[in-house]
């Protein structure tokens, strides 16, 4: 079995070599530029380990993970434009290095490079994965317009909120497991357990996400803590402290959110001292664990011998306790 | 053969009855909305068309041809975001109704929805067709990027724009024309000459685009006339006649490129004596008349008998002699 590195090497590798150095440049350049700002590579590295699973073949598989890692950077460029995000990975974001239009327009041609590689796939298994990935993506928007529909609601229910992660992030990573499955040969069973596993794992990467953002270490956390709070950002922390609070605690959860940018450190103080005292950090905790446990118990299903299974394992519990 | 009204009503028939009426109602309902603004349908009637010519069975072509209907009114949202145009056939445009974001994210699903329609291509073409079909829909966006730079740019040559508009506008024509052929069965010499026939009436078609813009006649042209003009759009009349005009004509003509927007009528009435004076109109005409003339003559080559023809050679004429 190849480890999370060694695939991980493997997609830089093939990501290195593709040619994007095509006319018109300000077309392919944004492609160039978006795909050389790095990343982890999880879901096509998820694909190859699904492969691995069931053979020792991975060559078949390459270009569907391709598929999947330059669609997920494709609706990062264009939820960049939605979001009016500056800065992606600590460079500037496509449109403000270039302008709109060029966002828009090389994130189209962008997905559907992502459909050139994705019909790759091998024939036994292009009409079923290509099904999917189109179902997958079409999700993927869905989440995003919830996301952006949530930010304008007063309200936003916990429910609501795991659906809109389920869409916007998990699928993909159901889909990147699904897919190379397939192509490594697995039943249909073993398929969709490691669709599942996919979904879980997702579910509780996004609720760190929004832990990280509070309680991560500020050495060590990518970006600035305290973003979603400032932005009011209605995580799974903020929807639940607004479900708890009562009293001054509610008034005064209300008045940070209306309160301008000026203050930011405060806020961010104030409102973490609000999560503690409701105990929002715990149901947060208890619910990323919970994922966390379904998906692991979705891999030990798995017809595969346990030792196999590893790689997955130790990539679900680095996911978790990451800290960045 | 069954004519253009009847494979016309047959797309508008299958356009109507695709549910979009899904959540998030605020990513779907602009694209239910794009649709109904109607069209002449052009493209999935030539893959019926295509496909008519080698087989009599229209079924297996119909999901093929909705995806490039589909994909061509995608291409239309996300221009009218990148042109900030306000109107499209009479009705405002998405990002006017509705918002910027909505218009770029129900382009994305509009995109991954022709792709949905395309995987549906009969098994045995579907690679073939999903290939050309995205390096058609790839091309599309660099025309769209040539348009872009060129309106920035003080020259465009005659070539260049004439490449340009094979790509933004001609290759779709010649893509729905090859992969309709193949789905009914076409041999690749007939399938590449119905491609080359789309190529060439494609070219024409634009060209007639220009000179209606100027020379159309006002009650029967669905725009106003002059729009070209006063957006210093560089059609190939434009473009001919910067490369002509000497003297105090060509002072003239770079005179009214930089007058306000307030002088409309003078302007279009100006540099409409000007592409007169400069006998650009019958360059332009002569060149349509060129591709219209190739055309006609790869449907001549193709091996199928003279009446079948009939169908495709009637439409060509349509579209030349058209007078909006």
């Amino acid at each position: 079995m190849k480890s999370f590195d060694e695939l991980q090497q493997v997609i830089s590798s093939e990501l290195e070599v593709i040619n994007w150095n095509k006319e018109p440049r300000g077309l392919y350049e944004p492609i160039a530029y978006v795909l050389s700002l790095g990343g982890k590579r999880i879901r096509p590295v998820l694909t190859l380990m699904a492969c691995n699973l069931f053979s020792d073949d991975l060559q078949p598989a390459v270009s569907s993970a391709l598929g999947l890692e330059i669609f997920h950077n494709f609706t990062l460029l264009h939820d960049d434009i939605m979001d009016k995000a500056d800065v992606r990975r600590g460079q500037p974001t496509v449109h403000k290095k270039w302008d709109e239009n060029t966002a828009i327009l090389s994130g189209d041609v962008m997905q559907i490079a992502s459909y050139q590689y994705m019909t790759q796939t091998p024939a036994d298994q292009l009409k079923l994965s290509l099904d999917l990935f189109s179902k997958t993506a079409a999700e993927i928007c869905e989440g995003q317009q919830y996301d952006v529909e949530f930010e304008h609601r007063e309200r936003v229910g916990a429910d609501e909120y795991l659906e809109m992660i389920r869409l916007k992030t998990a699928v993909l990573l159901g889909a990147s497991l699904k897919i190379g499955a397939w192509i490594g040969g697995a039943g249909e069973k073993d398929a969709c357990l490691l669709y599942d596993f996919g979904i879980n794992i997702g579910l509780a990467f996004q609720l760190k996400d929004d832990l990280l953002d509070v309680y991560g270490d500020a050495s060590t956390f990518g970006k600035k803590i305290g973003g979603d709070i400032l932005s009011n950002k209605k995580t799974y922390l903020l929807i639940h402290a607004l479900e708890l609070a009562q009293g001054s605690d509610a008034s005064d959860l209300q008045n940070w959110l209306n309160v301008s940018e000026s203050k930011s450190s405060e806020k961010i103080e104030a409102v973490t001292a609000l999560y503690n005292r409701l105990g929002v950090k715990a149901i947060c905790e208890e619910k990323m664990q919970f994922f966390y446990e379904k998906a692991l118990s979705n891999l030990g299903e798995v017809s595969v011998s346990d030792n196999k299974m590893q790689e997955l394992r130790n990539l679900a519990k680095k996911l978790m306790f990451r800290k960045e």
